[in-house]
């Protein structure tokens, strides 16, 4: 197939991102291509090798896929097209046979560790426990028989010839993985009226109170900061940057005005997408933000500057 | 003359207003026709008998002119074209032949008063005050020989035949009084890069924090509040308009976004005109908020939607 | 009697100002004595010639009366006691047997003027206004023949012998006038539950953003703001100081809290008084803004302090 | 030797927590013991088992180490005692006489590896990454012969004996890693001057601009922030507690302040310890937030309260 119709994800097959992948109806007819990392995942997608990759960018326990953002963050420009959110529960996958008696070693994605910490107390106290490069990279550990037992999705089980012993193991009530579709930039698709945008701030850094004004960017228009992050900008410690996802569109006038808005107050600002939110909630508008309240302010100041105000 | 060559003024003639108005270089073309009240001078304006009308508006020692702030706010809109600032002194306007151990009885305009209060109670510690309708009406009651002495300007002596016993008289140091030149709504005068504009607020009652949110879009787009007041909206206690004066013309656009804003987070905000300032001082601009900082902001967002953010 | 059971109060007598004062129920044993002035009324305090001056200080139609609030904000420091509403309506008093249609010449104080404005456009359109230094002196010049009629208090009728003509005169519905009683600094009265504080603010004036800051030290505490006026300071155009009343008494925590705030934020602040609130009406008070909740807080700490927390 | 001279580390022997460990004098009396976790190393603490704990906190590359992070979020309360700052740079670990053309397998800890990464394009494109439980554990699998190469600390060669084939390693400049002692809670040292406070928030969900109120009360207390960090809560996506670093001792009047208007304003807030700044780093305090400052406005509170303001 050509490039226009492979999407990449962060590999290896059999991990939660080909499942979160494969839940999106345009995937079957796309080739797609595992990646050992997400770094390679996007660097395919930038270099025109392939038209989106799947990765994972917010994980409700773990907090943000620090990769993920990162990459997104810095190099060539990318934008984010569609958003899945897939349940996260961990089988534990053993070469058929095995008893819970017999586990002395697991492994499983260091991401995977925190989320099944309280189950392994529980129910395997002894186990050592050693970090995979992914679910399924563990998965096939314990196919070669190098551990025992490898955290991991159950549809891993087949590709790796080993059974689930325990299903829907998480130690964590509702926790969700939270994967983005990224593309090279183009025009974002249309407002569906329940949309996210994200982008990446750098603050002005000699300018303190900086992330106070931009917060005010957000609120004096009325638009919803659904997540904030900071993470090092790498120039040392204490200087970040934030990556932000708001409710609305760019097409909205209240978010486009927040852009201006950032765009003025921030060194720096990295638009990374507007898209559909994948809980399809729609967002509660307060007084003067819609649409209709814009073009009626913008066309009171019109009347103003022609001595018709 | 015709109504568009006349200019209405605050009078009686011999008044500090007409002295301001008189040093505005088209004041020397004008019909210049005193009137009784700033309402009748605007209301002038408002009925087209009168091109424009000079008020005074603000008193370094007694605050806003709450007259004019009030005409301003309500009724058939106006706006403001020029400002003009005048020291405030006053000279003790008396009878030819009296002396100042004879003054029994002052008069003046009752914003004269906290003026010469210090002076007063120094040098006339026993004499009784009244107030007059205006200071030159003081020195018309003098001249009739109501009372011994009015507060007024010197240039009101020969109007009425009276003698200034003393000059300069002002218990501040730096007191001004600030008047403007208003008439019917129509295009404010080009920006000259050194200007005022001027708004009245009425804030959503049914939002706390509403003055606070109102701050923020002047602070947050760099533009510089220069005067702010309260003022009772007449609907009972605790219910305020806020008539507010700030750098730069509405053809800023940082001043256009502010206004932009005001328009939509205001219950309703009027526009009473751009204009040069009298002191001829020029806006120091934060970081963001140039014109081009506008245009860039905008430019980018613009690109943001066609997909080349 | 001795000056501690004295009142004065801004006379003369048959003025708003006294008619409020006596329906304070120790009026009743107490001498009451006009003043020619605010100023005069509070110096006697000042001096100890008196216990309490009862003096007007915002009217819901003309806004704050700048002479009281000036005299609060300078001179040796005075406290609000008590806080007294009135309804506002002026009787146009005549001398016995004139109708309306003889009256040629009207007067009152200056801020009746614009309570009446209305009225008089549409009952005697004709009539020439004048200011008296009071409602009730205008009465008195009624009597004496140089007005045909004034605007006046009802109970100023009987005192200089008119007449009221027409009764229940006011533009605006609902209009009120706040009279304060003063007294010299000392401890307030104990909380009601239903208390006003009042304090006079001077920003640091090399500190922009200085307003936005103050008012969050208010709104950070769940403090209601009730009246904020600026006012002139006297040092030049565009310096002003801020006369506030905000909800609850010194002695809640959360005022305390605000006021501490605010002494460390401005340059200076002047304490008012806490005192009863007029409408007896109880805040709402938001989370976390309790006496209890920053008990609680100050616990906390101490016990962090201790390594306890 | 007993608990209370035993500090347990992020082990295993060898890595850079080890390294910091080492730097503080104390650790020359005390008996080092290494952990498979940041949760057992501190847990070993909160069992009594260990007096501290020196784990890893931040990174200058890759942000705050979660496990950190959320470990001090939950579970029985700790208190920071400590920072070490560590330089980091990675030795490329191989087994004597090994060349790098011959290195086709590397690993390391995995935050060990987007600091390497330009590093590993430039100089071993081909060679493959896996992830190992920790830097030194890395290199104990090359010791193994299970990988070519291993990213460690210098100070890891002798260990595992191994040479180090490449010094000096970090694709970015500056990168510094923060290391905490924590130990159970206790009274804090004595302020230095120079200190730090760290404390994890959790905003009132129901209250939209809960982030923004949060860091006023911060900034209206001239309290530098120097992290923060959205961590979730892991109820659920869009739910995070913040972890916040900021400049100052809980002694110091404007730090105690700021953490009684948190506890008020927040749904929790934990306080996780005052400790000497690694950089010795003085704040710059701003007008009215010295302790002499919060003394006078609590003095002049006091002094109102009892009629002497």
């Amino acid at each position: 197939m050509s490039p226009a119709s492979r999407y990449t994800y962060l590999g290896p097959e059999g991990t939660f991102t080909e499942a979160a992948l494969r839940s999106l109806p345009e995937a079957a007819t796309r080739e797609l291509v595992p990646m050992v990392s997400v770094a390679t995942a996007l660097d395919a997608v930038r270099a025109g090798e392939a038209a989106g990759a799947l990765v994972p960018i917010e994980n409700s326990v773990e907090g943000g896929v620090t990769a993920t953002l990162d990459e997104l963050a810095s190099g060539r420009p990318l934008m984010i097209y569609r958003e899945v959110l897939l349940p996260i529960a961990f089988a534990l996958l053993v070469r058929p046979g095995t008893g819970l008696e017999s586990i002395k070693t697991v492994t499983g994605h260091p991401v995977a560790q925190p989320q099944v910490r309280k189950w392994l107390a529980a129910h395997l106290p002894e186990a050592g426990w050693e970090s995979a490069a992914s679910n399924a990279d563990g998965a096939r550990l314990v196919q070669e028989g190098r551990y025992d037992a490898a955290f991991a999705g159950e549809f891993a089980a087949a590709t790796y010839g080993l059974e689930p012993l325990v299903r829907d193991i998480h130690d964590t009530e509702n926790a969700v993985t939270r994967f983005v579709l990224v593309g090279r930039p183009a025009r974002p698709a249309a407002p569906t009226g329940a949309d996210k945008t994200s982008v990446v701030m750098w603050l002005r850094t000699d300018h303190p109170g900086a992330l106070l004004e931009v917060l005010h960017e957000f609120s004096s228009r009325g638009v919803n900061m659904m997540r904030i992050e900071s993470r090092p900008t790498g120039e040392g410690i204490g200087r970040y940057c934030f990556s932000v996802d708001c409710e609305g569109h760019l097409q909205d006038r209240r978010v486009a005005d927040v852009l201006m808005g950032l765009r003025r107050s921030c060194r720096e600002v990295r638009f990374l997408g507007s898209y559909p939110r994948a809980d399809e909630v729609r967002p509660t508008l307060e007084p003067g933000t819609t649409d209709g309240d814009f073009t009626a302010a913008a066309d009171w100041v019109q009347r103003c500057m022609d001595g018709r105000g």
